[in-house]
């Protein structure tokens, strides 16, 4: 059917499940067909919102769509669209931010209410019923095996020959009746290669041909490329004290610019046979298996620019050898990344100097995308950096601090933090040692002096195990909202 | 040999690995001659400090004793010691508050640099040289593993019918070569009930007849059993909505008062066959053992009061077939928490209107003990609780606060709060939903009109996300440590 005939099948009120994970995957119509009709609805004057549970983000077909109508009551559990962030700051969706290896779970356990619909982008359907994945599994699975309801979204445009790339995991289960997720490998195949639905639940068939989002894959400036070198280095120097294997051991890497650098900094770098267990697989990682570096990767999400998309779709039987696309909660999962030992590089807003990273407020209170799934590598993984340049706004704002507005990931799950400046390695130090190499390393020259103040002013009084004065340790940020700039 | 001439063998600047948890099994004269080793070549003008490691808290005779002394340079992973305490807020020892599930592998890893010496309580050395572990397995194993020299205090006063009962798991291993950890149920045994130890290490042996810590039981206080009272009902409403099976999941229980309480609620509560997988299992749970509510239980250390080491020992071989001693490794793996949905009641310093926790920092500086398993726990069991009283110091602080002045837990890991106020149940939950919930159903009446003002304001302006007001979130601390109250 069309999608608006699809769209108008889902009730005010409904929980929605939608699929979609860092924008590829996500249903193309249905959501812009539900958001003219709540357009229409709120114009008669009648109320309508939905609550959007999806993988992780979406695009602005979704996300924008529905946040622009007003449409959205709750989000859950990753954004990153600049409309639907202004709508969360402006108090007008409730947005739960949430571990992204949680969300299925979470939604099993019953704690987030029942789903009523779910809207699922697929491949195709197979004469039996099953479906094939499309580029994002994300929470896929959960939601077609807990929905009341299922819209198919099947779009023709994505390359068929993704069939057999992806490997669902049945085997979850609610405790007290969980096994071990039998993986060793970060390839290794453990489930099927097709989604589960009951048909009797499918209320919609919507056709579509339409492409994910476009990311735009910029090239590395210089600071990223800087901070790259940082973590190369170190790398190298690991694998030289036997700390790890010549290979390494397999990369998770998060989104963005750092990222990049990171992985193309690896095309030239000593390692070779590197393996990826990762959230989203991105131009960088698709190059490094291009070129050779990289045997495999494990995924729960292929986003790719639009030349590195003509690449993977001309090479297709290549890379359907080399990666493997699985739910979020296994791609993500405590029990896999900490087996495998999986290192961990994760971009930041700010660190603070004893350690702890904020990864999700803008001065405390403003949410920018969310936590994703960087909690769940960080805390399992063998080794955990975080990354950010160590100045924002030209300079006005510095990214080492004396204490982060919000606190995502604690001082007992940060080993390493980077910046352009250098690299501050935490491993085995105390709070005062850890603030001292932080300064040291990671500040910008322009802020080092003051953050030095603060910690020696802060070493002259009181309890001495994580030394502040609680009195300014917010107050660089307080200036920064009263000024623009957190300088004095 | 003699404690002191064992205490001889340990240099200066060494890295020592003790036994030791929660006051039990940890080596009850070697460290007291070390202490007093170290006192003479101080009072002789010689520096000498060692740097220790143990499971997680031990007693006056190994924390107090080194760090009175002033013998210790570095401290990791937990104490609880009030002399040990007041050096590390002295800035005099450098301490690392580390997960206790993180402390083996970090080691292993290398990243805590090498292990001289370990000196480990056993109950008894068998003829082929294994080791029969003490009443605190802890890091005993990963200790002995790795450690250049071994040093045995064989205690003969714990019942030697203690043999038999902890399960040693030998199935650990570095990236990338480790597999799944095969329990699925609390108490199976996945490895063996002896220690290993290369008998060319061992450099002595000290026999001992000593006590472990009196751990005194104290009856749960009013505040305590409401906050039990809280946990009880809402734990029987999950039941009885179908979010937990009848006899609940296994449990995971603190130390303290309110545990004590909460455990103590339980044996006239509406739960049978019961499971614990804790830490440590102290006289509330053995109780619970005793009257047949909780079936079995499995923890790294058993830790009780005088009366009840009593009846544990008279009764020994009734204990000996529902209790298992782990590797705190073990008892506390994410991987299995995950899988037997573990339920995780801990205590905590404070708690802010948007849930984050603080278990670990007086003020924002001073430490009190540590993390200890608390995160292990707390984010990767099904449901996670962390209570309070909602106030202290008779009053005068709110253990509810605008902004908790250190996060140890995030908004991320927190499911339910709980004072003797009532139950905030935070699932599903917005930080602005959360914030009107934990003000309403936590804080203290005296309380909850100073923090619905600064909600309110904190809604008037800004982002409207996490609404903070940056100038003030931490100013009831700093009034606290001017004045002694957060009162203005």
């Amino acid at each position: 059917m069309s999608a608006a005939e699809a769209a108008a099948l889902i009730p005010a009120g409904a929980n929605v499940g939608m699929s979609g994970f860092t924008g590829s995957g996500h249903p193309k119509l249905v959501p812009q067909a539900l958001a003219t009709r709540i357009e229409a609805e709120h114009a008669a004057g009648r109320p309508f919102q939905v609550n959007v549970w999806t993988g992780a983000s979406t695009a602005p077909e979704l996300d924008g769509a529905l946040a622009r109508v007003g449409g959205m009551r709750q989000r859950l559990p990753f954004q990153s669209d600049p409309v639907c962030r202004d709508r969360i700051n402006a108090g007008e969706v409730d947005y739960l931010d949430i571990h992204l290896s949680h969300v299925a779970q979470q939604a099993w356990f019953g704690f987030l209410g029942p789903l009523h619909v779910a809207v699922i982008e697929v491949l195709g359907i197979l004469p039996d019923g099953r479906l094939i994945p499309s580029a994002a599994v994300g929470n896929n699975k959960t939601w077609l095996d807990i929905a009341d309801k299922v819209i198919l979204e099947v779009n023709s445009l994505p390359p068929a020959e993704m069939e057999g790339m992806h490997d669902i995991y049945y085997g979850t289960a609610i405790p007290p009746r969980r096994l071990p997720i039998n993986l060793t490998q970060p390839i290794e195949r453990i489930g099927e290669p097709y989604l589960r639905v009951d048909p009797a639940k499918v209320i919609a068939v919507v056709p579509t041909h339409h492409g994910d989002r476009d990311t735009a894959f910029a090239q590395p400036d210089a600071v990223s490329n800087q901070i790259a070198a940082h973590i190369i280095d170190f790398l190298a120097h690991e694998v030289k004290v036997g700390r790890l294997p010549r290979n390494m051991l397999p990369l998770q890497s998060g989104v963005g610019n750092v990222a990049n650098a990171v992985l193309a900094g690896l095309l030239d770098g000593p390692f070779d046979d590197l393996l990826g267990f990762t959230e989203v697989l991105q131009d960088g990682m698709l190059e490094l298996i291009k070129r050779g570096k990289m045997a495999a990767a494990s995924a729960t999400a292929i986003s790719l620019s639009r030349p590195a998309l003509q690449e993977f779709t001309d090479n297709i039987a290549f890379y359907r050898e080399r990666i493997v696309l699985r739910p979020q909660e296994i791609s993500n999962h405590p029990e896999l990344v900490r087996r495998l030992g999986v290192i961990a590089m994760n971009a930041m807003i700010e660190a603070d100097i004893y350690g702890n990273i904020n990864s999700t407020h803008l001065m405390g209170s403003g949410m920018m995308n969310g936590i994703g799934g960087s909690g769940d590598f960080a805390r399992n993984g063998y080794l955990s950096f975080f990354v950010t340049p160590s100045v924002a706004k030209g300079g006005a704002v510095s990214c080492i601090v004396p204490m982060v507005s919000h606190v995502d990931h604690t001082e007992h799950d940060t080993q390493i933090i980077v910046t352009e400046q250098g690299l501050a390695d935490l491993r085995g130090l105390s709070p005062r040692q850890r603030a001292q190499v932080i300064i040291d390393k990671c500040a910008h020259p322009d802020w080092r002096p003051l953050l030095q103040d603060y910690f020696d002013r802060a070493r002259s009084q009181g309890a001495q195990h994580t030394p502040h004065l609680l009195g300014e340790a917010l107050s660089w940020h307080q200036r920064c909202l009263e000024t623009g700039s957190m300088r004095a």
